[in-house]
């Protein structure tokens, strides 16, 4: 514990920006249906739909002092994600701490805890996705680390990792796949375009996928 | 299970709609203070007030295949109602089956589990209530029954009840009752009516309900 | 059991107000990090933020007759702040209830327990901080009491304790140190906004907090 | 509301006690993996095993009245099943009411809700699936129904119907399918014999269920 | 912040061991169906059903500091009550802090958070009531306070107050009621104890308290 | 998905038999407090304390499939760990199982979902930390992995980590790191010796650990 890792690999923003205009759950598929952080993981306010690199946290319980060593190591485009060494629903970060970040370049908050100022977070448009909305305030006494692999909400994020999220959730893309997720996230939407013309158009999934058969096989009966 | 049943019985469209506009808190009372579902079904979004005959869906954790099944014995003004046969939260339902669904007059869908692209079914203003917001895909390995009555959230639905759904929640009502849960809904209104006027003028329940003599009774004292 | 308080003191106006000014998370941490209700308690709409007197009620699971009984003892610009005597999520309150305490001068509701009639709540814009959106309906048998101390979301409440609410949630102060606490929270703000600029322009907060000596002490590296 | 129904229609005792024998597990496999009710049912003590015929109890929370009326609905070899009206956790159930319903020849208790008096419990042998432990008092202010059809913990439970509970949590059996469930899980237990020596010599499922090829069908690979 | 308080009243212990006698069920209706802790404080292990006077600490999440300084405030026959100032489960109690608490004559530890080593423990016969049972280490870094009034699952406990707890769970008596309680809660164990003989007899409930006649007024139909 | 790695690598045995003495809360605290599986993880009966090396099963919801793969990779002294793809309650584990794990030599089951026929697994002495304990059947449709690494109740777990699992939960050590954390945590057990008889002795925390001086620095006041 105790480690800040100055130097991360990130991906390319270009392919962050593709990840993002994708979105959560079409990003989620198209890697295997893998990466995704936990339900409870809720945006502060509708609407957001971002892709970053991500800067982690390991902090400890209702303590936030890494989040200002952290800032430090933002790079323009990048993300915050803090990850509590045990369960914790604290106010980790408010408006001082999004006005830090925001003039970093920082593109939203993903925690598995609390963050509080909500109503100054939606007025500033930083978006973040957390466990919880709670006031509680936090203090500055023990240290953790900063970029170092973290479980957050379930999932592990390694520094520099691709954190796509919007209304649905938050999803973890590895840096090293994010191109490749990229390109099939893109074919998917492609190949979706086509089914969601005969979906609207009345046909039925069950002809457009040819499901009857099997179905039929695996012994479902209309009566 | 593997069932379909393919002909219901539903509740007279004009008292389906007369239900949705007297509301889930309206109607629950006027049943007799029941066929609630659970209060962990939460709207996607705020502002929808529906009633519909439901199509209901008995699916097995994490495997969606019956909600094509499904799409297809709905007939214009139903919604689709899910419970999965064992807890859950995974997104069975995206946009693409919405499209679909509305393609066949479906006006929304209740499930006891996740749901996702809810920025789409937003924009698309098709209204879900549902357990969570999670954007895990799911499977069609496994069968389950349509329109077989099941347990959703805690209350027995049967195919052909009527589901009223609002900001407050989802009800069922049985749809040999709905007639006569319209009338007595409608006529708790008109008495909510004068009694709202009166409280509104600054008169107390306390003198309008004549509780002060009960409350004596039962010990209450004032200091 | 059985008891309602009818005189109970109450802060100044004008301190009550300048505590809705400063909002709940400046005012939890100025008066020393205490005094919030559990983060469950969530408003039915965002937005709001107010500060007033407590009128608390403790009622029974499932049984709304006390808030009768309060309504008659709000004056202009108090709450009501219901704790049930064990956990219960049951509609207690809708927009009768509302239309009568807004009658008496009441700025909102703070409930550990449900709400229901949320939509015309919401247009009438009157808040509610509850633990939760149901619509169950309750019976009036059993008697509470009124303006007594009472534990909500655990939180002690003594009756005139002011109350403030926002979108962060929402936290109580006593009413003997109102005005200290208010003093202290503008004090915050003020010294906050000097901060708030210098983090604008990119400062950090590493160096004008001068923390870097303090966390290389504990230990910290950077690698 | 409001009605005790006096002769319902119970299983055979003999039957009941050979689904008391194969154990919940095996009872929920062999009727098609349905009727459990949810996992937070649990035991109050270890090692208990039983089935009865379900006296259901619809009631308020928080009011353990009909439970004295119920008692009296009880045949030798019945048990109590209670669902609450609304989510409720308190102790609608102790010493004294089991001391009056093992006079009656009462099984156990099967409550969505609390307990109270574990320990009197126990020692007395009287076992109790609950939602709960929890010593909250209750009234007696409100009727309910007696040996109607409710919704327990996620489980539909027609008065009659056929309860088994072990360690492994509850299952309903519906009273007409009892005796057939009762064949099917015993020859279920028959055919587990043999396969629980194979696999304790040593033997693999994948060998005794020829799994692999289908696995390899699947697309499962070894490396 | 910060204030240990040395000298506190405490009930007499003749007071406090009958209490004890009574139990949890009994003590919190003897004194009008209040001061229980929540329902998500269990003991480790069953059998233990003890009473004694509380030494309160408020203590930062995941920081056991200040269970240093409280065991030093323990007089012989105490117990220690915990409650954080944040929601937390971390283990702050372990093995050592219980050989040191029983070396000061302390009976027991109530908290409202997480403890370890509980094989330990039990063996020990040192009774613990908490949230969780969790090993997750804690740290010495910031001060709380001893002996001041805290709320503690949802009940208010000042220091001096009795505690009740077994296996029904944890309740909180004042210290200025604790005789009155006593004197209480043992005539309700003496008149409990005719009406056990009667209903063991198979005597009912309903004729016991007699009724019959206001659940008939109350609209209760048996058909 | 659906890789089956066999051969991984373990600690040596006799290393791992040192952790199992050292236990789960001593084990957590000499790695520098990290490890833990969350607090839901519970065992099905009290006593078993166990180490062993991972064997890993990334599972879909619902489908147990996975396990039979898993037993053949089973060597005499592993454990099973299973961490489901989605958030799952369903009994995916029971006797039949355990009797084939057993002949492999298999030493229990760490699983973030449920298990069944806990009374006979208690009987056979096969010991379980699970999240849920509930009879649901699971299906054999769908592939996951085995021996991939896996996130398991908020941990990382790679396939040949040690487990170590008590009365106090689970806790992972990374295989490279187990021979140094046993050293550790046996130093740690050493040095605890002195303190617990100092402590027994009555001796104070605050003076063996030196802590006066620090608390009065930080602030805390005797009154």
């Amino acid at each position: 514990m105790g480690v800040v890792v100055q130097n991360i690999l990130r991906a390319e923003p270009e392919i962050i920006d593709r990840l993002a205009a994708c979105g959560v759950a079409t990003v989620h598929e198209a890697q295997g249906r893998k990466g995704l952080l936990a339900s409870h993981m809720r945006p502060i306010y509708s609407g957001a739909r971002i892709a970053a690199s991500a800067v982690t946290i390991s902090a400890p319980p209702g303590d936030n002092w890494m989040i200002h060593v952290a800032i430090e190591q933002i790079r323009h485009g990048d993300l915050l994600l803090l990850a509590p060494t045990s369960p914790c629903e604290d106010g980790y970060f408010g408006d001082l701490l999004a006005t830090s970040a925001m003039a970093r370049g920082c593109r939203g908050l993903v925690i598995d805890a609390g963050v509080r100022d909500v109503a100054d977070l939606t007025a500033m448009q930083f978006p973040v996705w957390s466990k919880a909305i709670f006031a509680q305030g936090t203090v500055k006494e023990t240290i953790g680390s900063v970029n170092v692999p973290v479980v957050c909400a379930g999932a592990l994020v390694n520094p520099g990792d691709v954190i796509v999220a919007d209304d649905d959730g938050v999803c973890v893309v590895r840096r090293e796949e994010a191109a490749d997720v990229a390109d099939r996230a893109e074919a998917r939407i492609a190949a979706e375009e086509g089914k969601r013309k005969r979906l609207a158009s009345g046909e039925l999934g069950l002809d457009i996928y040819d499901m009857r058969g099997r179905l039929t096989e695996k012994g479902l009966r209309y009566v």
